[in-house]
């Protein structure tokens, strides 16, 4: 499996995403599942992938030769993110049919971030069936892969309003619950951030399996979750007989 | 959909089940999906379920119906709650075949707590199959149902060692991330708890939907995950060029 996370905020869209790949459970690799396209001052993408990983690589071959070939529509002339969407759609349903005559265990989804200059930065997924969403500003972020163990963190306290390190906090306590809850998901994490309106790469890390920073995270925050439970009042019960 | 916990510590086992039955989005109920069975003194089970309702109930009908039958093997004869499990686990696979043929539409999942005198207390989850597993010292609780979202907090958190009290906080917070974050898990949420050698009904309670109780639990718990997040040291960049 796979869990990627992106997160929309006023000043900024935040990306995340592990790099575990399973094939079984004694088939375990490790690929990185982000892919930045930045053209500084005009374009700036960041894709993430959640399926197939031969049509991950299809796909990314694909966006690739488009801008090499200078092919009629590509990343570099794509003139907003919608437009972006539709086209990488587009091709991934073409690679999934392509080589194998398409079915569910080809599909892959992905999370598109980018900004084009003018037009407006903006989140998408992109279903395996080429159709897509934007994040709303009610629920600021969207998911792919394995999302369920890192959303209940998400939806009590993602809100565009935050600010960048605190989104990036949530984004990597949402992925560190869903590494420790399940054994498909793990590190290296990578970390992109787009500062709206910059059309700039923005930052940009990795954390490895043995990063201290990450470490810390998790130990610094099971702390406060056993503290925080000690907080809560406990239940009252009726009297007994 | 249906979440369910059972958390196994070492003064006793505390059982947690939502009521929420769907079967599509137009068509929502309540039921209670947890029972109650108890001869003071001698022997107590509470089983909760996940899964097809018509199953549940079929199992329900036929464990009553074996104890007022004085059927050779029933919850009143059964000497250990291993061999509960195997009668449950039994019954279960009966009444999926009898009144449908088998099938995964047909199928549920229970948990099983209780006591049985001269025997060690204990907590199992019977699957569909009627084959069945008892819960670890390492891991002291099993979920069924709608698991992922509630996990997190359980795998930071639960511990044998845990009070009681404790124990019942992390099984609330648990049901009230996966009732937040999803729309098939609601309302009133029951609760007992079983105190290890006590033999007795132990403590129990239905919170409805208008809980205060449960509505400040929610608000402090969502108080402090901001708090928490905010206590996280933030990621440091690499020296941006």
């Amino acid at each position: 499996m796979t869990y990627c996370l992106g997160i929309k905020i006023d000043e900024s869209i935040i990306m995340l995403s592990d790099s575990r790949t399973s094939a079984g459970v004694d088939n375990i690799s490790t690929y990185s599942k982000m892919w930045r396209y930045s053209v500084p001052g005009q374009r700036q993408f960041v894709l993430c992938s959640a399926g197939n990983l031969a049509t991950t690589q299809a796909v990314i071959a694909v966006l690739e030769r488009d801008i090499k070939t200078k092919a009629p529509v590509n990343l570099l002339t794509v003139v907003d993110m919608h437009q972006a969407s539709e086209y990488i759609g587009r091709v991934s349903v073409a690679c999934q049919k392509q080589n194998t005559g398409g079915g569910p265990v080809f599909e892959t989804t992905f999370l598109l971030a980018g900004e084009i200059l003018g037009a407006s930065n903006g989140l998408y997924m992109i279903y395996s069936q080429g159709n897509f969403i934007a994040s709303s500003e009610q629920v600021p972020y969207l998911q792919i892969g394995e999302t369920k163990y890192g959303k209940p963190i998400l939806d009590r306290v993602a809100q565009g309003k935050m600010t960048t390190d605190r989104a990036v906090l949530c984004g990597l306590v949402s992925m560190d619950a869903t590494i420790r809850s399940n054994l498909t998901v793990g590190p290296p994490i990578e970390v992109t951030v787009l500062t709206a309106g910059s059309l700039q790469p923005g930052r940009y890390l990795k954390l490895e399996e043995d990063n201290e920073y990450m470490r810390n995270l998790r130990i610094t925050w099971n702390k406060l979750m056993e503290e925080a439970v000690g907080q809560l009042q406990p239940l009252v019960w009726p009297i007994e007989g």
